[in-house]
């Protein structure tokens, strides 16, 4: 879509989750949402005679024909005051899917259009309501997994990153300034920036940017959870181990909708960590999997894992291919885990391989459940690698402001190499020039349509 | 739950679909409603000091320790005006599982307790704001697959089905009354019913309850959609003519999710009906498969079919398992398909078969399309029975009020018999009693707890 077009259109979606539920919003955005809203609305009071703004009232839609839709609660939210900055209508109806079609149809008989993925935060974006930085984070709240991901969008969604990126662009601003001087009054004997200040400042700058790239790395795991699989021969009890796993934080296990995958993956919460652990148990035979040692493992799996799990059965000999399969795994992501502790051991000092490898270790019965406790601290403490809990006022970009930021920084290292060497400060100038516009698309002072369209289709409709 | 007990907590859930979306609802209802909220919300505006009852207040929530869960619009419904009848607030979140999460558990942090299924509508009810069939409606509207069955719902939840309930009621109580009087006073001769006039003014109350009993039958497609089965040998066709049908309306075949089944099935929107078509092709061999002319068919499916489509191969010869299954198909519910018209007869004349059998046949093509439109509307035609759309104004008793009203129905028909028998009125008046007691039921004016939980057990959280 060009987002300059459309815009005067009056727009209407379902704003809850599709499904089943107690209440479902309808929501309107646009210079028509208050006449449709009249043509549709009949308040129950016999007082009613207009809406009174951020007041809800109650009352039935009705159709064209004067069958009764629903009843309903009804806001009427004026614009500028309105989370798009426009006329905002929603209709809190029950949340029934054939309810909420009908009602939508009728809005969109009385002159609304269906609005697109993320239209509704777009307009508010583009009237000035928040900055991009802010409009992302709302589609980052929403599809947050877990609380101290949500947390982090939070932040985000209050302007932080914007207020801060923006303070970034000062600095670089008044740096250019100062440089600007020199070369329009290169007569004067002014008070100008030594090429060695210029660096230092700029320098300054790209610290704090670096500071707000390492918070991506440093707080993957609690944005995006984690993956740990589980690999080892079939009889070493791998089921077992991630049923035990699983059981002992039932009530919090989810199902993955919509995937159909090559491997059994379940959810798993470690204390406000999000882990999907994955069994390849149920794997089909592929050109895609390995075999390993008599072990079945997705190579794609094990490059995506953060964390393996590499199973062995205490009851049993050592086999060789256990061997095999030491050499191949990463100490540095392996837990070696050591199972059927309650059963006799099949060899003295069964662990010592693992020693031998560096694998970290810990002995577990899955069947007991002993040190299941030892086993998920371990995970967590080995994927959270030092951090336990994440910084509260975390400040992290995403995927596309990193880049971003990326790019400010290699213009800005590039014009230190350059003032160093002596490079003219109208040439520097245009490097800091650039090196703004980065930031510019991170907070959307400027951007484009494309990058619009690729930040909003990641939306649902109705937000 | 016992509903008497625990009605002081004040409860709290996601009111809207799990998921994501733009908006979702957490929702408290009770006593400390408006104490929770104010100790987790944060007004945007200075001047705030207390919520205006239904206004839209901005703001945040945050937890004890200060961190910002979310930024929403807070609406305080005080009781009796709300939708349980007492203090309700609603938190309009972002619509996020983690988010939510978070807001829910601070609730519950600040005293709140967990609802139950349908416990808000249950409040509702038990607070006299809805009798039983409204609060029934509730879920019927939330539940309802098209939007004629969500209409229907619509219209009990006006409450017309329970008007209707209570006039009969009141009719059956001054029959009641005059019998009572002709007991208490047997020795003057009052003007008094005679049996004949109790007969006539009964059976007036039957007819009108067996009314509301035939709608249950004559709307059961429109609200509850209807199963169509392909029955045919395996290259007949059955999977084309199925994708065909889908074909045409793709863009509303839905997924039934969260079902594993024997067969594939799929969901067809014929003009607002909602059909349920059934293809056994993908079924494994099991016991519970008939063999049947080459054909299998599951048993279950062919008996709780509302049609068969009998697919036979216009270019192949009609083999002799066909006849079989003709012998075995019941005509009322089977719609004979010729598919591959578009191919040459394999005989003259293959048809003829069905005309035996009264089979009702239709030619198609399922390649070409060829009388897909006339196969769409022979299938619509015979699942509605004539009836083409259901009645605006049709009032339908759900399986629990159909089951009291037959109830009172049999009650009313035996004292009627008791009364041409000569059996005494006060007998006849502990009959009426018990008539209205069941209708009592309807409406919830009599409920016990083991009725009331079976109800609202079918809700979901939130409602």
């Amino acid at each position: 879509m060009t987002h300059a077009a459309h815009r005067k259109d009056t727009i209407a979606a379902v704003a809850t989750p599709s499904g089943q539920g107690g209440v479902g919003i309808i929501r309107l955005s646009g210079a028509a949402s208050h006449a449709i809203a009249k043509r549709l609305f009949h308040a129950s009071s016999d007082k009613f005679s207009d809406f009174k703004p951020y007041t809800l009232h109650h009352g039935q839609l009705k159709d064209a024909d004067g069958n009764v839709l629903d009843d309903v609660l009804t806001a009427y939210m004026p614009g500028p005051d309105s989370f798009t900055g426009e006329d905002v209508v929603e209709f809190n109806c029950h949340g029934g899917q054939a309810i909420l079609a009908s009602v939508l149809e009728e809005c969109l008989n009385a002159g609304a259009r269906l609005a697109q993925k993320g239209e509704f935060t777009l307009r508010a974006f583009l009237n000035g309501r928040m900055d991009l930085t802010q409009a992302e984070a709302v589609a980052e709240m929403i599809h947050a997994p877990t609380r101290a991901a949500a947390h982090m969008a939070q932040i985000k969604h209050s302007g932080l990153l914007g207020a801060t990126i923006a303070e970034l662009r000062t600095q670089l601003e008044g740096l250019r300034s100062q440089l600007c001087i020199a070369v329009d009054f290169p007569e004067e004997e002014l008070e100008c920036l030594s090429p060695e200040q210029l660096v230092t400042q700029s320098s300054q700058v790209r610290a704090r940017m670096n500071e707000l790239l390492a918070a991506v790395e440093r707080t993957k795991a609690w944005r995006e959870g984690a993956l740990v699989v589980l690999a080892g021969m079939v009889n070493a009890g791998k089921s077992s181990l991630m049923n035990a796993l699983l059981g002992r934080d039932r009530a919090i296990v989810t199902d993955v909708p919509g995937t159909t995958r090559d491997y059994i993956e379940e959810t798993l919460d470690l204390d406000g960590l999000r882990v999907r652990l994955a069994d390849t148990a149920g794997m089909r035979e592929s050109d895609d999997t390995v075999e390993l040692a008599g072990m079945t493992i997705s190579r794609e799996l094990m490059e995506q894992a953060d964390l393996v799990l590499f199973v062995v059965d205490n009851s049993a000999t050592i086999a060789d291919e256990n061997v095999d399969a030491c050499l191949t795994l990463d100490p540095g992501k392996t837990i070696a885990v050591m199972n059927k502790v309650d059963c006799i051991a099949a060899e003295p000092q069964p662990w010592k391989i693992f020693k031998r490898y560096m694998f970290e270790l810990v002995k577990v019965s899955a069947k007991t459940g002993k040190n299941l406790d030892k086993l998920t601290a371990t995970m967590r403490a080995r994927l959270l690698a030092g951090q336990e809990q994440p910084d509260p006022d975390e400040l992290v970009p995403n995927a596309r402001q990193a880049a971003a930021l990326k790019q400010a920084c290699t213009e800005l290292e590039a014009m230190e190499t350059d003032a160093t060497g002596g490079v003219p400060y109208d040439l520097l100038g245009v490097r800091l020039e650039t090196a703004c516009s980065k930031l510019d698309a991170i907070t959307g002072t400027i951007s484009s349509d494309e990058v619009l369209n690729a930040i909003f289709d990641d939306f649902c409709i109705g937000k």
